[in-house]
């Protein structure tokens, strides 16, 4: 565990310097301890581990206040879908060396996202490793007890309902990377901006996690593609379901991308990096769950329905035939024939 | 946070078939879920969270079962020195590839350790990584509210006490690194398994937990150095300490090499990786505590005395002089000048 003492060696100093004054729940001890303490007050503790690792979750040169973002955001991404409230987290970072100038923006984004979203820093562990960076965090949020969402429970004739827009961040990374869509919008650098911001910095729905704890009856966060992750909720409900792919929720250069040919839909919902909910909402709580949602200002979709039966979730055109999916979401393993 | 469903990408086939059959506590849901539930049932949870890294904490070459007991023992460590019991725990790993010849035995060992110490695998993320192997564990911990031990507490008068023995694993690691030990116990094998095995498998005081919580005014573990970390416990409180350092425990083996002159007690107090308790006793308490450990089979051993003052501890040597130290603890970035 992270702890800055007198004794000044390399860690400590480090600790000190950049995440002591981020640390300032009670419970952190101002990283003066080894551990940390987490009140549960009654409720029930959430955890999620999501760990980002550059040159596969951000890239060397990506900026390193949105590396942080990111890093905390993935996470508060599935506490939301699991319908908790932030609680605090842990961080592990790995890093080949202490650099001022790349660790001083990183702490200040964390900084202030951990106080945007009400999560404060309770400690952690830095370590050295001659590979690529690695930030891993442990986020904890607070439920009733009993009430965490969980990806079982979707029922068929439930509307599925997806946050924000759908692909995006995918396309994002492509244009870092020099792909195929940096030459399709050439024309056009804010459409590129907004898409490398959206695999930047995702925009966790934490102010929907009421709205889904009270009337979804199953969620969970899109990272891997929408495909491959919505067919993992309905897996683990034992349902399938039916997706009406001309209603899913695109940003506007996603859809000129689309419209001109340059994407088609099969990728844009095999894509990874959303961090957004996919949820289901029982018919006679859906006009409920669209009020929350329009209160917290969070942007929501019904895009189909569940059905009963065990295949995976089609995904249906404007005629409604099933559009063929080569695959369903993005794997790190999967080149290695794992 | 690692889920296995039905959508057999690589990370989700790796870990259906290593981690869910180790992650049999309920609040894990199986691995199939976004999240884990950690009840604390009115006690306060305590978090630590240690990364281990090839190269760094292990080496490649260790054996996987021996690095996962070690990736979770140095958790274990910490929750046993605030006087917490082991309640679950997060993983993150980073793999360069799903290799099931290291996978299978990592996952058997981390599954023995977790059901011998009643720390139960509740979730965690496989990565993919180009870089050194690492493992990252959050480690979950209950106390009575506003139990938990901290560095800070400790007065003047207090007894300082270590349990086991110092300076081992620092010891192993220089013969698995073909250092000077390797030459100097090339006579006796046994010796040198001794302290290898120190450094691959901590031992960690779970047993311990319950008497440091009852009895301790202070406590931490000694992850970086005796020295060091003694430091840190005074600096926290205020106080200053004298080692008589003939009383550090020491192994058969390090008891030989420091009689024949091979290393000094300055070394020794200044290796990494003991996962033992350093702990002070208010003097009315010793018994009490030295009875508690002696149920709870940990060695425990009264190696000085906290004292007023704020100067780094004072290790003293036979005669009462001051045995000078170049260096308190081992650091990461020591090296690197930071």
């Amino acid at each position: 565990m992270m702890a800055s003492g007198a004794t000044a060696s390399g860690e400590d100093s480090l600790i000190a310097r950049y995440f002591r004054p981020i640390a300032n729940d009670p419970g952190a001890f101002g990283l003066g301890d080894d551990a940390a303490i987490l009140a549960a007050s009654g409720d029930e503790i959430v955890v999620t581990t999501d760990a980002i690792v550059e040159g596969v979750h951000f890239l060397f040169d990506d900026p390193p206040d949105t590396i942080a973002r990111k890093a905390l955001r993935v996470n508060l991404s599935d506490l939301a879908a699991k319908g908790a409230a932030p609680a605090g987290f842990v961080l592990t970072l790995a890093l080949r060396a202490a650099d001022d100038t790349w660790l001083a923006p990183f702490a200040r984004g964390l900084g202030e996202d951990a106080a945007m979203f009400g999560c404060a820093l309770l400690g952690g562990d830095t370590v050295s490793t001659p590979g690529p960076l690695m930030i891993s965090i442990t986020a904890f949020g607070r439920v009733a007890p009993g009430r965490m969402v969980h990806r079982r429970g979707a029922k068929p004739g439930d509307r599925v309902v997806v946050t924000g827009t759908i692909g995006d961040a995918a396309l994002g990374l492509d244009i870092l990377r020099g792909g195929a869509v940096a030459t399709d919008l050439a024309d056009d650098p804010t459409a590129q901006q907004v898409l490398v911001g959206r695999y930047r910095i995702p925009q966790p729905r934490t102010a929907l996690a009421k709205a889904v704890r009270d009337h979804a009856s199953a969620a969970m966060d899109v990272s891997d593609g929408l495909a491959g992750d919505l067919a993992k909720l309905c897996d683990a409900s034992g349902v399938s379901a039916a997706i009406d792919a001309p209603s899913i929720p695109l940003s506007a250069p996603a859809a000129k991308l689309l419209a001109r040919g340059n994407v088609g839909i099969e990728a844009i919902v095999a894509g990874g990096d959303d961090y957004e909910i996919v949820c289901t909402i029982p018919e006679d709580r859906f006009e409920a769950f669209a009020q929350e949602a329009r209160l917290a200002a969070v942007a929501v979709t019904s895009i189909g329905t569940i059905i009963a039966g065990t295949s995976i979730p089609g995904f249906l055109d404007a005629q409604g035939r099933a559009i063929p999916l080569p695959r369903l979401s993005y794997s790190h393993f999967q080149d290695s024939g794992v």
